[in-house]
């Protein structure tokens, strides 16, 4: 059977990656962008989110080649930097070795993905808008600067054109294509902290902080010159609120109250968050993804998740390493390929985004509780003394490659297992006891049974 | 305020009741509907379920002026006649006093409907397909039949487009818009029972009748001509499904075994099966329903549901008589008229689409259950005994004006009460007992506190 030539909608950080593991391949690979080329213009900033990469994505990386050259502009963030409330701080560590998650920046980033699928031999067009796309006829219309609408007729395409796909919203006209969308209460906006004298880091630079503040938060990511970029989780009406922020003074104010360990260190705040759009966060989910061999939805276009995980690129750099690990073992047979990629990647793209819809509450609200923070710890102490058996669902999530779908399923017994154990007072001093140990041994069995 | 000039796409069965009542307060009214007239051209069947009108139903027939026009071509079902796999068979009364639902044609409604519309002075423009809508301006765009396409900006607009609205796709783009559609597994085909001699019915007239096959199921409803119009309710895959069944020869052996009292009654079945199209079965839900005061969804296109409780016509006409009832308390405020609407109709629209989903599993498969029989009956029993107390979730939907969302509700805690009932033998001998009678006033009064 010969190569099939391959259209990808979207020069993404999704749709770069697959660019690379075809042209690898061999498939010849031509890729629409409704953007201009970023590498050329400067693009506007304010709605960026920094990438948190863990291992899903390091491993499609690495897939790709690019693995060391991406290393050397990440920034490890091996926990949470937690600023409280009542002024205070801690340090929660993610994993139990010190594994960490890694701040990158997103336009970097694309700019050497898309760097990297041309060096292959991928044709990357832009300022190409699909405006529409005619499943049946896999015909997607590229409407052109000039006006004109231009129809191409696709042997086998590719939907990585993001969370508002082109493709997805024509997949959700035909019949029998279940499809949702849904917006939580609360949207976005970016703010900043400056690099310091001579570039420092005014805030630890390993860490991904957060001042969690029950229903709303903020966090801020490390940038390789020194400044952080913040973003302000918020809700959209109430109070507090966007709605309710509307003059200087009341931001002034608000952050005064709300955020004094950060304020000063934050010299344009007000500017920014008069000037900076507030972006709303979607979850969508759709099924299925493809039309026969022809058309296959990936990453965002797919499953547009919430950030509150790091997953948003972590999973969808997984799509593209399941369909390279399915192009190994099926050869040209695309029915296959695209079959077996939707079943066993939907139940985990639903699966990490009810995670990270889950972690917003986590982040915002259970970071600021000892309690939780006393969990965490206990749940790396298990993962120490029962290595094998039992491994925290943000180890599973962030730091393996088990399914997402299974992580998800493990939450509700580790919260049973972990409220039996925390029910017990002290576990570091109850554990050194013979009598608890097999209490906790058979707590443990129980939640082998169950997950 | 002077009066508002109202545009409604589509004159099905809500938006021309939606029609009536507006004309009556006085608004100019004009109707966009993208198929003919109904009342001039033959309209190809094959799609149609037929109506059974309840309660809700009437109710707005009734503020429209023409209950008595369809109680004339109505036909009373007060409850089910059951095709058992056995071939035995049951009548199983609907409500406790004989309460019917009603057979009515979709057809012949909706031309009276029309008729009623253009009599109060609505002015109903046929052929105009709305191919898209700009929500911020409140325009539509209407294709006409020379391809062109007309812009008309509206000053108030009602999407009443039923299940695949132009309005509700063009508003699900709109940012922070939840939205979804479902489709189960199952597919329906219209099939056909021809009046006997002399216009005469050939089975019982006064039911609906329910061919309960477990995953699958047949029903059919009396036509005033003698006829019933039959709906098989099949999955589209497996084992059997739609797509199992290819030749004519199979469609046959398959009736002969599963329907074998129907089939002699079915002269047209096997043309009538290779010949009528299969449909899907879609719920959907979306929020908002309304832009500001200048549009709203209305029915079918702000909560499309499946056929199986009767009430997707009843739901719609009940968001009309809602608003009716909301034009009369706050006149010319559409702000606020809308406002209500959308607030107290959601709860409900979520709700019946529940109850419909799960009344498709009632319907196929415990219908044939001696022991769900059983419990409709000693509902009807414990309503007739405990008047006022007890009502049944069935009787709530279908011959109450009951909130949707209550009904739904009460149905676990009726669950329960009807389990602790009927876990203790027979009711009927047990409730002559006084210390039985004292138990089950006990389960009632914890059945009230739950509800």
């Amino acid at each position: 059977m010969s190569k099939r030539a391959v259209t990808i909608l979207g020069a993404g950080l999704v749709g770069s990656v697959l660019a690379v593991l075809l042209r690898k391949r061999g498939y010849e690979v031509t890729i629409y962008e409704r953007r201009p080329d970023m590498r050329k213009e400067t693009i506007g900033a304010g709605r960026s989110i920094n990438l948190a990469m863990s291992n899903r994505g390091w491993k499609a990386l690495e897939l790709a080649g690019l693995r060391e050259d991406i290393e050397a502009i990440a920034i490890p963030m091996p926990g949470r930097f937690l600023h409280q409330e009542d002024g205070s701080s801690a340090f929660q560590a993610y994993g139990k070795n010190g594994e960490a998650i890694y701040s990158v920046s997103r336009g970097e980033l694309n700019k050497k993905l898309m760097d990297l699928a041309e060096q292959h031999g991928a044709r990357i067009l832009f300022n190409q808008r699909c405006s529409r796309v005619d499943v049946a006829a896999n015909t997607i219309f590229i409407q052109q600067e000039d006006g004109s609408e231009q129809a191409i007729t696709c042997d086998l395409l590719f939907g990585a054109d993001g969370a508002f796909s082109a493709l997805r919203t024509a997949m959700s006209f035909t019949d029998r294509t279940n499809f949702s969308q849904f917006y939580i209460e609360a949207g976005y906006k970016e703010l900043n902290i400056p690099a310091g004298p001579n570039g420092a880091w005014q805030i630890e630079k390993n860490a991904l902080h957060i001042w969690p503040r029950h229903n709303y938060m903020m966090i801020a990511l490390p940038n390789t010159d020194g400044s952080f970029t913040c973003t302000l989780f918020f809700p959209f009406e109430g109070n507090p609120s966007f709605a309710a922020l509307k003059t200087e003074a009341e931001v002034q104010a608000f952050f005064q109250a709300q955020f004094p360990d950060a304020i000063d260190l934050m010299p344009t705040l007000v500017h920014d968050f008069m000037h900076n759009p507030v972006s709303s966060l979607i979850t969508t989910k759709i099924f299925p993804w493809r039309n026969a061999d022809r058309s296959c939805l990936i990453g965002d276009a797919a499953h547009a998740i919430v950030p509150f995980y790091g997953q948003g690129m972590n999973a969808g750099f997984e799509d593209c390493s399941v369909l390279e690990a399915l192009m190994e073992e099926h050869g040209e047979d695309w029915e296959t390929i695209l079959r077996e990629l939707e079943q066993q990647r939907k139940p985990n793209a639903d699966a990490v985004a009810d995670l990270a819809l889950n972690n917003f509450i986590e982040m915002r609200d259970k970071v600021a509780d000892p309690v939780f923070l006393e969990r965490k710890k206990i749940e790396k102490e298990l993962g120490r003394r029962y290595a094998g058996r039992f491994n925290s669902v943000y180890e599973m999530v962030s730091f393996s490659h088990t399914p997402y779908a299974y992580a998800l399923h493990c939450t509700k017994a580790q919260d049973v297992l972990l409220g039996r154990i925390m029910a017990g007072g002290d576990f570091f001093t109850n554990i050194e006891q013979p009598e608890y140990a097999a209490q906790v041994e058979q707590w443990l069995h129980e939640y082998e049974a169950t997950v």
